[in-house]
């Protein structure tokens, strides 16, 4: 299987845009995510489960049960907005081999609905942060960076990782357009304020208008459910161990 | 090949349960299973052999030699009982994506004979236990939960591993419906008192009729076919190694 | 591709036995294999690289390469011995699922020639050893078990690691039977002597008559082969790793 | 997908070289392969992406990104000298299984265009160099080695690790003739001088007439390139992890 795919409805969308929306640093693009679900009352249309995911179910207070998976929305645009794909989930697969097979089973899916554009968020790890974050961009090309720039983002030097850093990589090989806003935060924490900034920067470029005063809750069912998953509490240990390995050599 | 499988028939089921009972803490289902398998005398009609298992064989007393395989067997009800597809096995797959491998393939069968409901049985690791270990319950939906608490379940909360937490998460994509017993046990050894309980509790749920008197027996054969493979030596051990790894940041 | 496989030539061999002769404890199927291939003029008809093998290649000292690869030879019988398959190579795959993968295919090909019976050779690691090394055996089935008890060996208590053990549990599947033989040896360095015992048994029980008296040569080639790959020197180390692993919890 | 590869035009070619340039032992065959690019103009043709590379992307100083990714371009000869397919990358796979399957794909690409001589350039890590490098061989056949000890090589005696071994194995499974030259190199940082004395030879060999002036431009970049995907500052620790593994035993 690798992924396990249900896909309830094939929505006709026109032109969208696909927002990234999995835990990460900060947890900005898993907080947003879950806003815009809920303020654009989105369509849940697909379900992924990977054979790279955690190998648990985690029950609820009311004795249901969660498991590690990746859903997409889509949500059809009503006020000159883009049409929107948002790519949610409680977990990133687990292996370098799993994050690139998500990521391309997500790309065939997004390219078939016609997405020919991706944004992800993200947060952009650091020691110390004003109170107003910065924000930082990295774009597929140069008019959208520029775009991007006009919003008053800088331009972000450095690595991108995990599925953000994949699907900015495997979209280009198709010719699809991404941009990439990463937010500064400390990292370990489902970070609201930083997500708000985000957002805000997100509203701008995509013209759409979301609403922003219940973020914190959206932040605190992200906090809830990351930790009942263990992923919250072993990020902060797990962070160091965040190094490549090369084993090639002639 | 990943999952080689052979299927030795096809039985034809009406609407049966899928028990799954392979090796986990306090080796509860594995026991349970092999205890219905014999005192229903349920028919082997599918064995698979996955890339992920121990690359080893075992020899028996007898000279003869023994293989890491999990095995499927059927049940066809005589007495109002459901009908049972039993899922035993003397190892889960060594990794987490021959887990989950493994499950997408036994579910495949199950769903193709008509499955569509899943019971995992379990052990809940706990330090102290009572002589009466208590019983605790996790289901896909309230309605079946709500059968399991009237049997005197307890909500369970925590998390379920292994392919006992694969199945409902897999399951639950494919509309079926799952339902997970849990007992108190020390969970290092073959617990056979705590399978008599989740039994008597399977017995009321199933209204299957299984005598218990030679429960002890299935014990035993189980805990010399795990310690034969080299399984329950390692339990304790390994456990400790039992934390997932995150490595993914934005 | 995880095996490439390259085809000579097909063979019509009658009712052949598959003889398994990977580098091992003692490194005894690996000679007698070789050895088998020397003295029965055995033609190779199929080469196999996987995924799974190293990631190098050896110069030889006239400034040609080497390649970790496993290679099948065929004798089709001249003198009232059953036609052979002859299964050598300068590795076992370095996972689990390699392992697999690779007894996967060959049996896939020998199942293709005809080929209903296996024989494993190996060696059984012991800290003192006699002269005149004991010999072990296991089989699939009792007949073939009684066969080998009258040829002088000891049934064989205990666990058959690698491609031997997977081949036995594989094979059973398609209900082929098979048989290990395993003679005493320290096991860290190629074992002429136990290697002349199980070509002795094997001689009486194939009923081929093989020259035993260029053995020492074999060995001396195989030594070379597997010192060029870093085999030999490693292999005490990494028996202490030789530890599976069990992270499978209900 | 494993490779996500995409193929932007198909070269008719005549009879051409592969030549193998990915970063390696002091990065002579990476600077090499790009110093050819831009000397002969070659051109672009096909674009790797492969599971088994990092899960990141970096950004450039102009707020672009950079992806972990093979590249494969095309020269037709003008001049006498034979067409060129040029593999150059910024990465070789990070696991075994990774290498294998993506060497696999290349020979597939190469070998469908015609391609029957595979040369890998590469470093031979030495303690103490002298200012003339001295420059190792080794080949699939004598005769091809013949041509290599007639330009000054000689016969290297040890292992190739990495892309370039495979290439050797797997080519020789199909027939394909191979060349590799190995330079003296200290290995830790992109060696231009050792690359000079690479392509010097490599220049003899294929009769092309490569400028050499702009060589140290093509070792900057390089450099540069792998700093960014901080595979520079790995090499020395990583290397002594590079041990392979032998886990089975009889």
């Amino acid at each position: 299987m690798v992924c396990a795919i249900q896909i309830y409805e094939k929505p006709r969308l026109n032109n969208p845009v696909l927002i990234e929306g999995l835990p990460g640093i900060g947890f900005v693009a898993n907080i947003a995510a879950l806003h815009l679900i809920h303020e654009l009352s989105a369509k849940l249309f697909a379900e992924i489960r990977s054979s790279s995911f955690q190998d648990l179910a985690v029950t609820t207070e009311t004795g249901g049960t969660r498991s590690p998976t990746n859903e997409l929305y889509y949500y059809k645009s009503r006020d000159g907005c883009r049409d929107l794909i948002i790519w949610h989930g409680n977990t990133q697969a687990l292996t370098t081999f799993g994050q690139y097979e998500l990521c391309g089973r997500v790309l065939e899916i997004a390219e078939d609905l016609g997405c020919r554009f991706i944004m992800t968020l993200g947060g952009f790890k650091k020691e110390e942060i004003t109170e107003t974050p910065k924000i930082y961009c990295a774009a597929s090309d140069l008019e959208t960076l520029k775009e991007a720039l006009n919003l008053g983002a800088k331009i972000m030097v450095g690595q991108i990782f995990g599925v953000a850093g994949i699907m900015v990589g495997l979209s280009k090989l198709r010719g699809i357009k991404s941009f990439s806003l990463l937010v500064e935060t400390f990292g370990a924490y489902p970070d609201a304020n930083a997500t708000r900034h985000a957002l805000t920067t997100l509203n701008k470029f995509l013209k759409v208008n979301i609403d922003l005063s219940k973020l914190d809750s959206a932040a605190e069912q992200t906090r809830k459910t990351l930790e009942s998953f263990g992923v919250i509490k072993n990020v902060i240990q797990e962070k160091k161990k965040e190094e490549q390995k090369f084993r090639w050599f002639i």
